[in-house]
């Protein structure tokens, strides 16, 4: 058995075969078959679960386009290894594991954290390039790394971010890849003023102006407006599609990687599960544009992968359904008339 | 603290000072503030989970208005008692005590279950009332009672229902309280097909005419047209709301009980969360209706409290993170530039 038409076959055979009306539990049974498909095989399993913070600065912070001053992002990389954060309480609740990742921080490695720093924050992409080209790559070289040592300890990896300006470099990306005009790909972030957000879209049109940035050349992207984190994050994402290891997406900057990520390499979404549509307008649009379908739409844009952690909760649920349900055979209980 | 502006203002207040964006954790938030303002604390408990499930039979299916043949409402009462149905499974998973309630199964009570037996499966209300006005109210008062004794070892319940031919005194129902017609009350319920969903339109339909139900009777309303199991969920409900016993409430036929409850008092909303909106297409509807959101849209559509178990799981990572996040001060944590 090794075909996705065969595991799904035999996904939905198994469902069926369950003391409830086909189908009935709707978008939980497309989730383990999509699962399913991912690891190759009807029965896939779901021992060890790992979430990742990839955490960066960002120089654009410098055209005043964030409600909380750039610090945030370092104070932050402590709460999350202190276990105060709001990730660290939904690890702990949901038994997985917390991994963090420096992956440009704009302070020491904290202790405890996995240092992969590429520089302490990215520079004014309003002025100059992000980075470099060989940092972008250099960024996406440690993010598939990671999801190669990740896969030999879980079954399952949400991820996420924490970066204070990094909701304005994921706009720009969305503005490269989907085309989008930068008023429509903006939004308040982690709380921006209305005024603030039309000035952050001014940011990025005069930023897109100065870069002219090829949706053809990921790469190029994102060293003109990417982020260390997001540059990380869509190297984790093409690592986790060459082995299989199925990977929760969070919310809007977490999408603007798998936009890098799937201009690089468009197979990789197959081994993505979208947890929700967050309160960020143009993640919906996001969203849209990759032609996918999240899971929760619960009003949430913390970022960190709070809403992947609650979807890996659901999988959960869904696979000890596909599990331990008993059959109409084993439970004697009539099929339909 | 005991006014409900006093405590929403306290609950609001704590989570602004947890390391996050204000508001940024959306409907977890509000869940939290909703289920404190129940229990009328700012620190509101989490101790005992329970899960009832109401369990009766329907005349109506004489009319060949559902999928599955009627014998299968007993065989799966069985089935939530050995642990095999997809409640038990949820139950067992999140820590959640199953109370199996026979409200009117046509088959001698199982051992196990809790006998509220009114009568073996109503009667066929294409013909005649479904029950006696004396019988919807012993239902209702039994429905109360144990709304009252779950309380003692409960603070939150889930409720949902098992009944082959349930959907159809649901639709009928919403016709009445909500005043639907019957072609846009109607669906598949447990998989009937297109042509079967007419039929069961036009069964409703007649019904109507002959019962006249007066949604100002709701007693009344539910003898002409309800179930046994509706009743006593909506019995529940009241005695819930009595007891600031907070009701997370499942799908479609979950809403036909609070339909009539509400009728009787309007104030038994304050205390129900809504889980989902279901597959069944009449349920946005009725949800529209009641003025409520519920918190997934997961297209599921089984009933026996399945998408409420899962509603208890997301408040309890709701509250967790509500009570267990470091505050900025704690975190060291610069607020807002």
């Amino acid at each position: 058995m090794n075909s996705t038409t065969d595991i799904e076959k035999a996904v939905i055979q198994r469902w069926n075969s369950l003391t409830k009306p086909p189908g009935s539990l709707g978008r939980l049974e497309s989730l383990v078959r999509d699962y399913a498909v991912i690891h190759g095989t009807p029965n896939p399993p779901l021992r060890g679960k790992a979430l990742v913070v990839f955490c960066g600065d960002h120089g654009v912070t410098e055209e005043g386009v964030s409600a909380y001053p750039r610090e945030v992002t370092a104070q932050m990389v402590k709460n999350f290894l202190s276990g105060g954060a709001a990730i660290s309480v939904l690890c702990r609740k949901n038994g997985i594991e917390p991994i963090i990742v420096d992956a440009g921080v704009n302070a020491d490695p904290e202790p405890g954290v996995v240092d992969r720093k590429i520089a302490r924050g990215t520079r004014n992409f309003a002025k100059e390039p992000a980075m470099t080209r060989a940092q972008a790559q250099q960024a996406l070289d440690h993010g598939a790394a990671l999801a190669a040592e990740v896969k030999t300890r879980a079954d399952i990896v949400a991820i996420g971010e924490m970066g204070i300006g990094n909701s304005t470099s994921a706009s720009a990306l969305l503005c490269v890849f989907a085309g989008s005009p930068p008023e429509q790909a903006v939004g308040p972030g982690a709380g921006l003023a209305p005024e603030g957000v039309s000035h952050k879209a001014l940011v990025i049109a005069r930023a897109l102006a100065l870069h002219s940035p090829n949706p053809n050349d990921p790469v190029g992207t994102l060293a003109a407006v990417g982020g260390f984190e997001i540059a990380m994050m869509a190297g984790f994402l093409l690592g986790a599609g060459s082995h299989r290891l199925p990977v929760v997406v969070d919310g809007f900057i977490c999408g603007s990687a798998v936009l890098a990520a799937r201009a690089i390499n468009p197979q990789i979404l197959r081994c993505l599960i979208f947890s929700h549509v967050s309160a960020e307008p143009a993640h919906r649009r996001m969203l849209e544009f990759l032609g996918v379908r999240p899971l929760f739409e619960l009003e949430m844009r913390l970022g960190e992968a709070t809403a992947a952690a609650l979807a890996i909760g659901l999988l959960e649920n869904a696979l000890a359904l596909y599990n331990e349900m008993a059959t109409f055979a084993q439970a004697q209980v009539s099929d339909r008339a």
